[in-house]
């Protein structure tokens, strides 16, 4: 048994999905549902996925050999924050956060010298929320990047390398800022895109909405999967990565901005090169097995 | 049987699928590939999928009952133009192209009083090209719009509403314009934004990319596919529906600009209530049986 007791704080999408896991794979003997609203408590029980479950931060944490912070980045330092007298001798604190550097920077200062931070990030999600979206296999032979810290306890590193790979996934240590630039490219830009591109249809008149939506599969309805992900979990994502994203944007209005010229001018040749070149990418996806 | 003799222009994706389903469901007597490339022309007689192929346009249009335009839409108003003296009485001629005004403009002038010219549009494809990558189920459960003009013999629309039900399509009448208007919305502006996004990961340092495409899976993957659409098809898209697309761009372009103002001074309000309202999208394309 990996752990003894487990808790998961904040049991959303992530959190009831790592508690499936747990549960699945037997890695801790006993698992507590920490959330602030009382009817995912309640489901958590229902569903079976905790042992107990509890509003109460302090009284959640106790006496857990790891604690899952499934929070909203925004929200996990001051979890850390409250959490901090709580935590016992050799507790191993871990998120599951998009964005690393805030997350850093927000609950390293309030981690006891007696326990362990380590910054983790399952690369693996879907359009849906709530305790009862989780299932065992949301991780299973995906990315999970974990960034330790240069002080970083080594065999804390290890323990949750290897909770995530229980869960089936691969590990990639990466440098913390290095992580949230890679992550602005690949995920945060294409969902303020897709959230773009949802929300300026959704200004159209009524009826031309409904055609719209009526004939979304030749493109649109990817991005409306995409701009279906949780509103709260997003927004904390692009107030706490804002440098490498607003870089990221502004790379690609640039872009657009030539695209669009391109098109007013009626220059084929410009059109046909930049729509050639990105061709290729869609190779090197599928080659690294990421063609999904 | 529906029709005598076929042939189809443009033996890529569209054209090699549309074969297909015409030899499944025996919808005509004999098949003609036209295609300018020789090569495409074997294969086409390689896979079984023609009874005969050739590279010259207006023998291969002779004694045929229906005449398809495969090519991309900027190719239509030559091929017209080409075909108009070797069209028999009665021939049907019809598209298939992402873009209806400029098309119908394009190739109504060269169709003869004897003949009929049926502007069609099938809601299906992939992101591969060519003979090869046809296949009989591709029209399947998809939308069909076909877009008569005012003076359309209602036969022949008919008989094209007969042969893209025969491929398991629904039919949709719709308005040349706002054909173009929809489509810019679900389907051109989509690949659009794709095209863009994937370029911009290019530019990127190559060690900076292939991390991207290893953890592509975070969202960036869903671009990759659409933009590894045909280039030559959707420089056509673009050049020919240019208006729409440029007005749907703009407002796209102002909501963008109101994202990226808030990431910078950390609205998370306006973030929150932007990122909530597009959520609904994803359930009405569900609930038209379009979530794929």
């Amino acid at each position: 048994m990996l752990f003894n007791k487990v808790s998961i704080i904040g049991f959303g999408l992530i959190g009831s999905s790592l508690a499936c896991c747990i549960r699945l794979h037997n890695l801790a003997k006993e698992i507590v549902a920490v959330d602030c609203d009382r009817t995912v408590c309640e489901k958590a029980l229902e569903l079976g996925l905790a042992d107990s479950a509890m509003v109460d931060l302090r009284n959640g944490v106790e006496d857990s050999d790891l604690v899952i912070l499934a929070v909203p980045v925004g929200a996990c330092g001051a979890v850390a924050e409250t959490i901090r007298y709580s935590l016992k001798e050799g507790a191993i604190v871990t998120d599951v956060g998009s964005v690393k550097s805030a997350v850093v920077e927000a609950v390293q200062p309030h981690i006891p010298a007696h326990a362990h931070f380590i910054p983790a990030h399952p690369i693996a999600g879907t359009e849906n929320s709530g305790p009862e979206a989780g299932f065992a296999e949301l991780f299973d032979g995906r990315w999970c990047i974990i960034t330790p810290l240069p002080e970083t306890d080594i065999q804390a590193v290890e323990k949750i390398t290897k909770l995530w790979e229980a869960c089936g996934s691969t590990i990639e240590i990466m440098d913390v800022k290095r992580h949230d630039l890679i992550l602005a490219i690949t995920s945060h830009l294409p969902h303020l895109i897709a959230y773009t591109i949802v929300g300026t249809a959704t200004d159209l008149e009524d009826d031309t909405m409904d055609d719209v939506i009526k004939f979304s599969a030749s493109g649109f309805r990817d991005f409306t999967r995409i701009a279906a992900s949780d509103p709260v979990m997003w927004r904390d994502v692009f107030l706490n990565n804002k440098e490498a994203v607003l870089e990221i944007l502004q790379r690609f209005n640039e872009d657009i901005t030539g695209l669009q010229k391109a098109i007013r001018k009626g220059d084929g040749d410009y059109l046909e090169s930049a729509f050639t070149r990105t061709r290729d990418v869609r190779r090197q996806v599928i080659d690294a097995g990421q063609g999904g």
